[in-house]
């Protein structure tokens, strides 16, 4: 599927309301649960998504539409939520990331892209050249792998509980010889 | 994690409102989305959910309770979505499984079912005996699964588009050498 702006605001402009019913209020061993050692809870990737709005989606649509490929984005803390959300809520993660969404998408649809927008041209720290369409189109599917992410998180708790039906749910994994 | 009714209940209540916000109205280039011939779509995922909501979770409950480990269940029909959601819009489909699964819940809850209950055995046509415990753990987890499936399909629509991000995005697949 090719990336346009039109496909993929719907996406974007839903994300907190799908992270906020999947999570509020939700019992703590769903929200604190990881799928082991330095993985990330539920309530962890809130605090990463969070992040990116703070730093890396409209912040390097900015870079990239300044400056070009002349100067790299700014590399992404991946472990930045861990300082970050300490001592906060799940509920107040929640809504900081719906509030910095928002906003994020009005200064999104105030840039008034055109096609050829999509198509200038920036510079990762490490990937390299990349375009603007790309980027966006990245924003879309690192939303959705994160609520992916979120899912398996909650759903893998149950991996020994299901007993007989893991063989039937491949996202638990497969069982051990 | 150990099955309690307490942690599940809070899961399944909120799956046709997190199907809901992930899906309407959304552009049909994601609801149509699959991941290539004979994988599903979202639509055709929530056509399966119904289904479930019909003829698995409480009707397999009600078989358990009543016949024990003396009557197998009724085999599940992994594609009769693609019969019964035919002509329906998304919309309706996405009504039709929350209406299907409160009244499912009523259903769980009326029976006031204790500990010792999630204990007592039912047979499954393929995979033999199990507990009632299981079973209600695997709807939960067959939940998050779907969830899970319904944001991978939609962001994989975005592999190419994401150029080189997708070094970055696992959900996307490993790209070809």
């Amino acid at each position: 599927m090719n990336f346009t702006l039109d496909d993929a605001l719907p996406v974007l402009r839903r994300t907190p309301d799908v992270v906020r019913v999947l999570l509020w209020d939700i019992p703590d061993c769903w929200a604190e649960a990881t799928e082991g050692p330095d993985t990330w809870s539920p309530f962890d990737i809130v605090g990463h998504l969070i992040h990116g709005e703070r730093t890396d989606w409209m912040v390097r649509t900015e870079i990239l539409l300044t400056y070009g490929e002349t100067r790299p984005f700014t590399p992404f803390d991946r472990f930045a939520q861990f300082e970050a959300s300490r001592g906060k809520t799940l509920q107040e993660l929640l809504d900081t990331f719906a509030g910095l969404r928002a906003a994020n998408l009005i200064r999104l649809e105030s840039l008034g892209l055109t096609a050829e927008d999509l198509e200038r041209r920036g510079r990762h720290p490490e990937l390299g050249p990349c375009t603007l369409g790309q980027l966006l189109a990245t924003w879309v599917a690192h939303d959705l792998s994160h609520i992916a992410q979120i899912a398996r998180v909650m759903g893998r708790q149950y991996t020994a509980a299901v007993g007989p039906w893991r063989v039937y749910l491949p996202m638990l994994g497969t069982p051990p010889p």
